[in-house]
């Protein structure tokens, strides 16, 4: 089963970011399974720790890597196209109740636009469905009642 | 498609570790879309870099955390439960020709054996086939001629 998506798009790095932590921990209070997903814009990226055999498997050419535990997995791909979300959110996160994503402003998905410009609005709408719009001025009690809106918006209670 | 599987097995960590990279060069050499996976037994492991937003999301409390770019895909999630092997190879390697796998010594998958000890080869057989058994003397050459048994043994070629 897929879960909703929700992503969160806008101009300001730090702010995404912030409210992707914030809404993670409001999303998990709530009993959720919360799934987490970034666009990288810039093609390759670092995320294994340098020195770790996984690295070195990577670094030997494998084309897949992974690593597993009863504790944890984790899987590096290398890839050859842009991502399309859909295919990640059913192929990766059909565990979880809901995914939220930094980024894939282009995708068809509900968002959360994070602006202090009217402008940007529709710059980052294109379209979609908009559960909210967040400005810097957001406190730790909007952040709740922004989690409590995506719970009811994505039907999850 | 589920690639074959060829597990490499035995108590030294560092001749697996040498094993695996030098086996992941010689069949990228060979046209081959490699997997490698590890088996880590101690439950939690590191592999995200301390302060990366993949890494603030898990901290946060995400079950899954992914991020996707044109070049490359990574996902890091959280488990209840013993790995099958079995599992991860059909979820994960379905585009790999070939995986290899860094330990999960008591799965039925075939293996090398890496062992100066007679004795240790009936441990690590486990009623199992043996494409090889390597001690610690092998050499470049020796890789080479095991990467082409592989190839030989998985019908790649």
């Amino acid at each position: 089963m897929k879960p909703p998506v929700i992503c969160i798009v806008g101009k300001s790095k730090s702010m995404k970011l912030m409210i992707m932590q914030e809404l993670i921990s409001e999303l998990k209070a709530q009993g959720l399974r919360v799934g987490a997903l970034k666009y990288h814009k810039h093609g390759d990226f670092e995320i294994d720790i340098e020195g770790k055999d996984t690295w070195k498997y990577a670094k030997a050419g494998a084309d897949t890597v992974a690593i597993s535990s009863s504790m944890k997995f984790a899987l590096i791909k290398k890839a050859s196209c842009e991502p399309d979300i859909d295919d990640i959110i059913e192929k990766y996160f059909s565990d979880c109740d809901i995914v939220l994503a930094d980024g894939f402003t282009l995708s068809d998905k509900p968002r959360i636009i994070v602006t202090d410009s009217e402008e940007d609005i529709e710059v980052f709408k294109r379209g979609c469905e908009v559960v909210a719009v967040i400005d810097k001025n957001v406190g730790r009690k909007d952040i709740h009642a922004l989690a409590l809106r995506i719970v009811k918006f994505c039907g999850l209670k």
